[in-house]
């Protein structure tokens, strides 16, 4: 039999609604959906999420009816819930915050904040929505396109073409030799925040080439084998990242400085206190998936 | 130590260019690199490459010099190489026929008949390519936009706004139980044709999400842990796939039939003799990911 072995959970996944791919095709059956009485809104104001929050309690969505929702506001369908169907909208919170106690929580902030099925469900919507906003023409003709296939699409009302939401691969990983990891500092981290080298995917290679590629050219490490770890949506605005080990082939290091200001080589030591706020850098939150990598390989055996 | 393992080799992989991304950014310095008398271009007419092959022979790029390529030809830099500074340009081919025995080959043709560096060349070249193709106008504002970075984004001329080439993720996969895998017939396929399931990643969802995503709204069934095995680029136009088993939790399925005409769970048996072409099914071919991933379970213990 296949060998499985437990991923390690990541933040911002865990979304229970099932996203119901069937009811997107379906415009008839969509109208009805909204129109249930069931039916709720993830309100995205800025494309920060409104919640609410009892006193002293944590923060959680607040899951708005539709007649708090503008007709005209872009709206898309995330999926059935337990509780009935979910959609999100952009709209503003005024309302919102005014009647029933709602705020408007930093999507960052919400990566931390709120239980991880519902910032899955966050990060579901503002990258959708953000996209929407960002793609009201057609990148073939130029033309204006409508939101189509209940989010999920937008179509040139020129031409015809269908566009659809983008979702950008990132590789993040550590290069490790001898009980040392690699780890850097990206110009616009905050002071003494050090993490996992990373950058998107271009078109033709695999993963394991984009690994190599990226710590080659931050870093000028060659890599040999890559092993993969986990994986996790990162909606700021819409990547894909994907977590892995590289071996290292030396020590050296050349940096590029457009990308990086330092890199430094880490034992397991240094990483555990780190990531138990005592060390002499910040590691990453566990929100984020370098936080996950850096875990992984201090408890692996 | 991490436990490194070789990831499967898989097709249009093993590109030995250096994408050396500080020329991308050096406009002086590229203008220098398509003046050295060493710099050469592959050509796509028609998004297919233009090869040569002598008598009996198999093909190969045929790499062409600047003087064939006309002016305004769309051209990006590929990299560098042993020989010299590589670019790709969109133009017509009968030059290049006509004067050195060239010849277009079809993009597919090409991912099973050249050597795979080469395979891995032309995908590269072909998705940034096409990307140009579809991008003439900003998605944000519907002005016009124009080549940047050596062709890895495009600047529009109104709003300013930068876009950089897609990578879309896709997931492939296995379900498999007790000895036996699930494939299946989307109705495009040619007839006999089984292969593994697939689709793309949507935004706010992992890997290993839209993995049991898929094989739930494909197939009807229920998948508990995920194993990466590999990856491959897909230029088709410019997908990035990622090859993965998954846990069945039963074996009956209910189909999807807008996406497949037929599921069927195999045994290691039959996928050896439909891999060595004598099984009741024809199955993907050796640079298909698909391929790949039936390969490595059927030879695991």
């Amino acid at each position: 039999m296949t060998m499985f072995l437990d991923v390690p959970a990541t933040g911002f996944t865990g979304n229970i609604l099932d996203r119901a791919d069937e009811i997107r095709r379906d415009t008839a059956g969509l109208i009805a959906m909204r129109a249930r009485p069931d039916a709720r809104w993830l309100v995205l104001d800025g494309l920060n999420p409104v919640v609410k929050q009892a006193e002293g309690g944590p923060p959680a969505i607040l899951w708005a009816y539709r007649s708090d929702i503008p007709h005209d506001a872009l709206s898309i369908f995330l999926g059935m819930g337990p509780h009935g169907p979910r959609f999100a909208a952009a709209a503003p919170s005024d309302e919102l915050v005014a009647d029933f106690g709602g705020k408007v929580l930093d999507a960052r902030a919400a990566g931390s904040l709120l239980p991880a099925p519902e910032a899955a469900i966050v990060a579901q919507a503002r990258s959708i929505i953000d996209w929407h906003q960002r793609h009201g023409f057609c990148a073939v003709c130029g033309a204006k396109t409508e939101l189509a296939k209940a989010g999920y699409a937008r179509q040139c009302q020129g031409c015809k073409a269908e566009h659809f939401p983008r979702v950008d691969p990132v590789v993040i990983m550590l290069a490790v030799k001898d009980g040392h990891a690699l780890i850097g500092r990206q110009p616009r981290f905050p002071k003494r925040f050090l993490s996992a080298l990373a950058g998107f995917v271009e078109p033709g290679e695999s993963l394991e080439e984009a690994v190599r590629r990226e710590l080659w050219e931050e870093a000028g490490i060659t890599t040999k084998r890559v092993r993969y770890l986990a994986s996790q949506p990162w909606p700021f605005p819409s990547s894909l990242m994907i977590a892995a080990f590289a071996e290292a082939e030396g020590f050296e290091v050349r940096l590029d400085e457009e990308e990086l200001e330092e890199v430094r080589w880490v034992t397991k030591d240094e990483v555990r206190a780190a990531l138990a706020g005592t060390g002499d850098f910040l590691a990453p939150p566990p929100m984020a998936i370098a936080h996950t990598l850096l875990k992984a390989w201090v408890d692996e055996a």
